[in-house]
């Protein structure tokens, strides 16, 4: 934040304010997803872990290209939103020891990442979309579909294996 | 957090945790909202805040019912991602004068509220099922199919006329 100070004046900087708050957010996630991947145990979790990190290296290149095409140098501005959830999910995963109940926990804290991706992707490609910026749109929305997939994935996880073990 | 300390042993312990954060997330939520409608302008994107405030001021009913059904006292647990995901709301909007850039802002960082909201109920849905409490999981249900219809009033609103205002 801070940027544009009072300066947010047409969707053109907002679009670019919310693009430079999802490429922090891409990037805080980097640094999560290997820790949340050291701290599951269910090989399948550890997996959806491990594998949505290569995606999410790949999402940030897609932003990259993004700037590039609207001519900009790519860069972050702080995301509360983003910090507030891993914050989150560090606090609750630090009061447990239980794996099972661990491996829940880090799969729930998950789910709330995919989701405020969800729906800063689909902000951005309505708003390209409305801009004409068609291209940038297109990228937005495959990105939008992997998180929609990764969130399905841990889903079938959570709901196959995770809660079932730890409420044993 | 830490009401549990290093405590939570059980999934009936996060589930309680997790409970007490979304409760601590709608109350959050009521606070906001109002202000919300007050900064739109948009009629549509007024209304939809103000159907909304009602909605959630019955989801803080309905989380006090299953905190009596679970005989326990109905209380929230600090819940630093809906504090970063409102505070980010607030300072971008406190970065836009134009009213229809604004309201772009506001319908996006509703979204971002009602995503977290849907992550947050469909994990306690999914547990509650997975622990044999399918009347909690019924009322879960409830308010994510009201939280999801809620999102997609604003991709509406947003698509069909504050985008295409704000671009012009």
């Amino acid at each position: 934040m801070g940027l544009f100070g009072k300066d947010i004046k047409s969707m053109e900087n907002l679009f670019t304010h919310t693009l430079q708050d999802i490429y922090y957010a891409e990037k805080q996630i980097l640094k999560a997803l290997p820790q949340m991947e050291q701290k599951a145990t269910n090989p399948q979790l550890k997996s959806a872990f491990k594998s949505h990190l290569e995606e999410t290296k790949n999402h940030v290149k897609r932003l990259e290209d993004v700037f590039r095409m609207s001519g900009q140098e790519a860069k972050g501005v702080e995301c509360p939103a983003i910090d507030g959830i891993i914050e989150e999910a560090n606090e609750v995963a630090g009061e447990i020891d239980d794996k099972q109940v661990l491996d829940a926990a880090l799969a729930a804290a998950a789910q709330a990442v995919e989701h405020y991706e969800m729906s800063r992707y689909g902000t951005l490609a309505a708003w390209a979309k409305q801009m004409g910026r068609m291209d940038c749109a297109g990228i937005f929305e495959s990105t939008l579909k992997e998180e929609k997939a990764a969130d399905q994935k841990l889903t079938t996880i959570a709901e196959s294996q995770l809660n079932r073990q730890a409420a044993m």
